[in-house]
């Protein structure tokens, strides 16, 4: 079994920031050789996410929208009488959507649909420099 | 290292299909023949996820309402803007209940509770043919 | 490949528990020797979800104050006709929030970032006995 690991690193403009980087975790992917296996792609944090969705300048106002009407910004969350940075909206968000995805690996592509692209979020409210692990494991 | 890959295929009747797929998950398993391992389960499109739930006609319906009620049909989606399809909804359903689910198998078997079935949703608004990945690792 | 399994086991008090499980999951990938590899954390069950969150009081407690204002707990559920025990609004948010999570292992330690912690969030209306599989894979 081959197991491979690399980061990709960038910075986001604070919130929200909704990055593609499919392309990113198939140069992992390639550096690997791995031919069939699961890539696991996961941000090491408590306010970004990973997800997919078809990356479109209208869908990703429309999850920007989705995100502040299910989760409005300006509610009296409890986790700012802890730390005074006001982003408790943003890890509420995070726990929902999630840090992990899992893909699999055939014939060394990830099985993606058409117009699926993996995606990371930033949800939190100030610029910062984020860090996504990919980890490639299989033959 | 054992890797098995196999393909769920079916049609859907469109908006909302819950479909209970454990036991075309379960077969691609034991003919794996893979006793120890992870099994992924993988939807290729962005408009189609996979969940578990406990599968009966009540809680499918509950699925469905609280999907209209969270992210209704008819908001002015951005994503109109760019196809005609009219399925934004259904693109920002899917960014949230994620395309990957990974089930660890143990002696043969998915480690599922006994009321926990998986479950592929189709969240766009015609019929359509899908498919699943089912891929396994393990020994 | 090694591969290796373990169960944590906990009694809960019923509506909402949000249980910290990332130092039993760290004792599992230590027992397990993995040093590459990824860890699969899973709940058996349809109303108890595994996700990640900044452990602390405050988004504890937000956390709870999203899952009523987005599920409510005293809509009409439909699976209340086929059982008797309410916990409609149980079922709806696991299948949301989803029974499983996948974190990468490098030398020995989950990727985890310093303010993320792995929870088990039990989301019936009444005291359990719960169970969470751990299963590491890697070399």
């Amino acid at each position: 079994m081959v197991h491979y690991t690399d980061e990709i690193k960038f910075k986001t403009k604070g919130e929200v920031t909704i990055k593609d980087i499919t392309s990113e975790v198939a140069k992992v992917i390639k550096a690997s050789k791995v031919r069939h296996g699961t890539v696991t792609v996961f941000h090491p944090g408590s306010t970004g996410v990973i997800s997919t969705i078809e990356y479109e300048p209208g869908l990703v106002q429309d999850l920007e929208e989705a995100l502040e009407r299910l989760f409005p910004k300006d509610l009296n969350y409890k986790h700012h009488l802890k730390w005074s940075d006001g982003n408790g909206h943003s890890h509420i968000r995070a726990t929902f959507l999630g840090p992990s995805l899992v893909v699999p690996i055939i014939d060394g592509a990830m099985t993606l649909g058409q117009w699926q692209q993996i995606i990371f979020i930033d949800l939190d409210v100030r610029p910062r420099e984020r860090k996504v692990i990919v980890q490639v494991m299989g033959e």
